[in-house]
């Protein structure tokens, strides 16, 4: 296939040294940046530009890799090309490219990114929505030819997927810098928890989280919740965070499906 | 070594284990409940007792892995054998066992541990304290036959570390499970993103987590925390500890020390 990417960034680098690999063309990359578009194109084979204009319709998909707001803004300069047109969006509604577009898709990749840290690709579960069928089957052959994880999601599915992210990724990881100032505050390093940390996680590969909880609150160990507590004395936001996730952990306990 | 275990839980089970694996021998291993205490026994080749009259001084180290509030009614029993008395916990000080033995200290592993989940204890951090110098060093010499992460924490420490811990590890998993609950009433796989949650937990070998922080909260991306914000209307606790969570991410930013 033929790829045209628009953006520079954590998701425009991945995806499309991603589609190079698995022997796609990477025909042109747009940025409003020139050195950022340069970097890209040059790593990809592809031709740089920072020039909305130049982008032409030698190509059989665009992927549109920017900041939420400015998708819809990109849309209306490639509609003309009469070529697929997807972007990459937790966030944004099929519906917002459609209006514009009778060739729309998404192709969202759930996947945290940096650019300093290589991802497997192949492991990187990718969210396809076509605005018909035949789109989204089009889009389903191009996914599988670098993710082994493609699943069929509709913009409302996808807009409650990206609020579950937030809780499975953002937040964690807000909870472990939490923990690192706790133990740098005292004297400890934050490598004695990082075995912790990473088990925490693995186990859901195999166990479901609610039936692996452990900690005070799920013994319902109130003294040592009260303890933990007064510890916090002095960060009454964090002291407030220990409250209200423990009222959770408590509350599921408590359900009848709950199972300790 | 010669090693008598209370308890017959999770960490009894493992630390036992892993003391045999190296070629330490077990000699009892006591529990209320007969058949837990034949169980473990069995596995380490032990003598089993429910009853705390049997246990005899042929040991050299006695280890309490049970209950926080039963450490302080076991330690008199055992403090006839003048050996080597610690116990595994991370919210009891060293003071309510050396308070009643001049023999005490404290080994405590870090991690969570599951009975149906296999764990390289070699990894696992141990949280070593003594009474005094000389036991601090004995006890330091059996972790390391155990676990290459042996680490010298102050109770007063242990009881920061076992805070941070609760933040790194059951605050995590409880996100987890509100993620999973939010993908099944949408009929989406909880499947979809574990890739995710490990990836996150997995950036922490190499990043501090204050500084790969991703979201819309880090973003300051207003708009979709307020969708998600009204996505959660009819679970007000959770759209709560959306938001506190949220406000603690966009603090972090506008600290001096932060970096985006």
């Amino acid at each position: 296939m033929r790829i045209t990417i628009i953006g520079s960034g954590n998701v425009a680098t991945h995806l499309s040294a991603a589609f190079k690999n698995e022997g796609h063309r990477i025909m042109q990359v747009y940025s409003r940046n020139m050195q950022n578009a340069a970097l890209l194109a040059y790593h990809v084979g592809a031709e740089a530009t920072d020039n909305m204009d130049n982008i032409t319709g030698d190509t059989d998909i665009f992927i549109i890799a920017v900041k939420d707001d400015a998708i819809t803004a990109i849309v209306p300069q490639l509609i003309k090309h009469n070529k697929l047109i997807v972007h990459t969006s937790g966030a944004v509604s099929l519906q917002q490219v459609s209006d514009l577009s009778t060739h729309a898709g998404v192709f969202y990749p759930l996947q945290t990114f940096s650019k300093t840290k290589e991802l497997n690709f192949l492991e990187i579960p990718l969210c396809i929505e076509g605005i018909n069928e035949d789109i989204t089957k089009q889009l389903e052959e191009i996914a599988r030819t670098v993710s082994n994880s493609v699943y069929r999601i509709s913009s409302a599915q996808r807009k409650v997927l990206h609020l579950a992210a937030v809780f499975a990724c953002n937040f964690p990881n807000y909870l472990y810098a939490v923990s690192e100032k706790l133990l740098a505050d005292n004297q400890m390093s934050f490598d004695i928890i990082k075995p912790l940390i990473i088990e925490t996680a693995d186990k859901i590969r195999t166990h479901s989280p609610a039936k692996v909880q452990t900690g005070p609150a799920i013994r319902n160990d109130e003294q040592t919740m009260q303890v933990h507590t007064q510890m916090l004395n002095n960060e009454p936001e964090l002291q407030l965070i220990y409250q209200l996730l423990s009222q959770g952990i408590i509350k599921n306990i408590n359900k009848p499906n709950g199972d300790k």
